[in-house]
């Protein structure tokens, strides 16, 4: 068996295992291409993402962490769109190849793959520098995909989950900050396990009128709806939903982290205000906390209560 | 305008300029996902590879040529589906962000993509070593997929085209050979410019039984024909193409860098005897070279007038 081969198997026996059962697969891994049939009456979004060593991830990180968070990210593009997941590649380039590094990059990516319904269809593997790049596939109805183009002066702005842990971990993941053992617990999982929103996503998706998921700061990232819809905004800082343990570890900087900070993939999304009570009810029966932190306005974009940098992750 | 906006304006200009009249993007750059719909009766296929600099290209290469190999070799794997090409994605790693090389990079892509109706529909931009990672996505209907596992014992095996050239060039374009402007300008094009046989692709899908692309040298990845279908091969090395231009200029390795030299990005296929006729009309009314090189057997794998190593090039 050559190396080839053996990264194969590997991802063989985990993360591309359950294509079985999958009427919309035609031809997995092994051909040139590998080939799909939507599903009638859907269509196909998908969303490109490349994690490199260093920038994206820490030096050295288990090799399980960097699988499971390259997939969650990724997937969570997908909820942003209220998509169902079907499928995805991997491009992978590793500086060596590691047996048991890889079968823990693997079993990372299947612990969250496997339980929505996405698994491995295709990719490449190369030797060089550690960078990832995941396209994952969804499928979602034609007319009922919440765009970031489609706020309406008037809407409520909502963000699901809390906001400001996944930056506020980073120190701690890097090893530039030593914390006690049930802060690294709490604030590891929170850099390196975020929650797609999945089902939130696929729940809201009729009573939103715009959506997308928070990757570089919700200060930024709600910058791009509202560029998108050619709309303002006002949102009110003591709004922001922020941990207590957060708030218990970094008191000051807390609300800089939740506004500018990015790594939390939460949803971020505009809706009427008749929509209230109906995003209400979908939140409280997802037991997930969704909270109105502003008001989609004519034009303009203030944070009342903040008066930072509103600028987060910059991609160079 | 920042980096990340300025990147995405290159691309824009060039590649991404021809989704107008595209009723399958329902969505394109710019959201969280793209959105595609499949038109009725076909189906997707897609293949990723990943091309990192100084191992699938040399150091410091022109970035127009960079950006039209990276989608020829990848297009390659549509044409040998019978697939027509629709979109693409791009993962782009890059050092520092350079609108010089960027705009080169994208006007390669879009001297390729543009002609055979390929867009780009996103990806995303980092910073780090130079690395692409590419999917190309195409469609095809459902019940005309040339596979790799069906080939019949008793078929004859053909190539497209000529086989050799690429490996031979990339001492001439790594620039450790140095040869007169003629032979330069040959070979340069040999490696940088292949050509994806998709129109022959297309037209063979019907009468092939398996079908595969030539990117690791024809000596190795007939094997994986051989593999996926549990038969043999017999091929004769006095059949294989080899240009005059290679013969010429190395008479004692042509055969060699033919059999396993790789980056040719040709054709494979095996089709039944009587099938010979129509694939001659097809390759004659397409003016491509398609020439018969030996014949699927129950078992075994040789090349009779070969005693050469007949690995291909190793992924690791």
């Amino acid at each position: 068996m050559n190396e080839f081969e053996l990264i194969q198997n590997i991802f063989k026996a985990s993360v591309m295992a359950n294509t079985q059962g999958r009427k919309d697969i035609l031809l997995g891994i092994g051909d040139d291409c590998a080939q799909v049939q939507v599903p009638q009456g859907q269509s196909l979004v998908f969303s490109m993402d490349t994690l490199v060593e260093g920038r994206h991830f820490p030096f050295d990180a288990d090799p399980v962490d960097i699988g499971y968070r390259a997939v969650a990210t990724c997937v969570s593009d997908l909820a942003a769109m209220g998509a169902k997941p079907a499928f995805f590649t991997l491009g992978l380039t590793i500086p060596k190849s590691d047996p048991q590094w890889l079968a823990g990059l693997a079993q990372g990516m299947a612990e969250l793959a496997e339980p929505i319904g996405l698994t491995l269809l295709g990719g490449d593997t190369t030797k060089g520098p550690l960078t990832l790049t995941l396209q994952v596939h969804g499928y979602v109805e034609v007319r009922q995909t919440p765009l970031r183009s489609n706020a309406k002066v008037g809407d409520d702005v909502y963000v699901t989950g809390l906001l400001g842990d996944a930056a506020a971990a980073v120190p701690i993941v890097t090893g530039e900050v030593l914390v006690s053992n049930e802060r690294l617990d709490y604030f590891y999982d929170r850099y390196w396990r975020p929650t797609p929103r999945l089902i939130v996503g696929m729940a809201l998706k009729r009573v939103v009128n715009a959506m997308m998921d928070i990757s570089d700061g919700l200060a930024q990232d709600i910058q791009h709806i509202l560029k998108a819809s050619n709309v303002g905004a006002r949102l009110e800082a003591d709004r922001v939903p922020i941990s207590a343990e957060l708030r218990q570890w970094q008191p000051e900087s807390a609300l800089s982290l939740a506004l500018t900070g990015g790594d939390d993939y939460e949803l971020c999304f505009t809706a009427s205000k008749e929509q209230a009570s109906e995003i209400q009810l979908i939140t409280q029966t997802l037991s997930l906390p969704c909270t109105k932190v502003g008001e989609v306005a004519s034009e303009g974009f203030s944070i009342e209560g903040y008066d930072g940098d509103i600028s987060g992750w910059q991609h160079f």
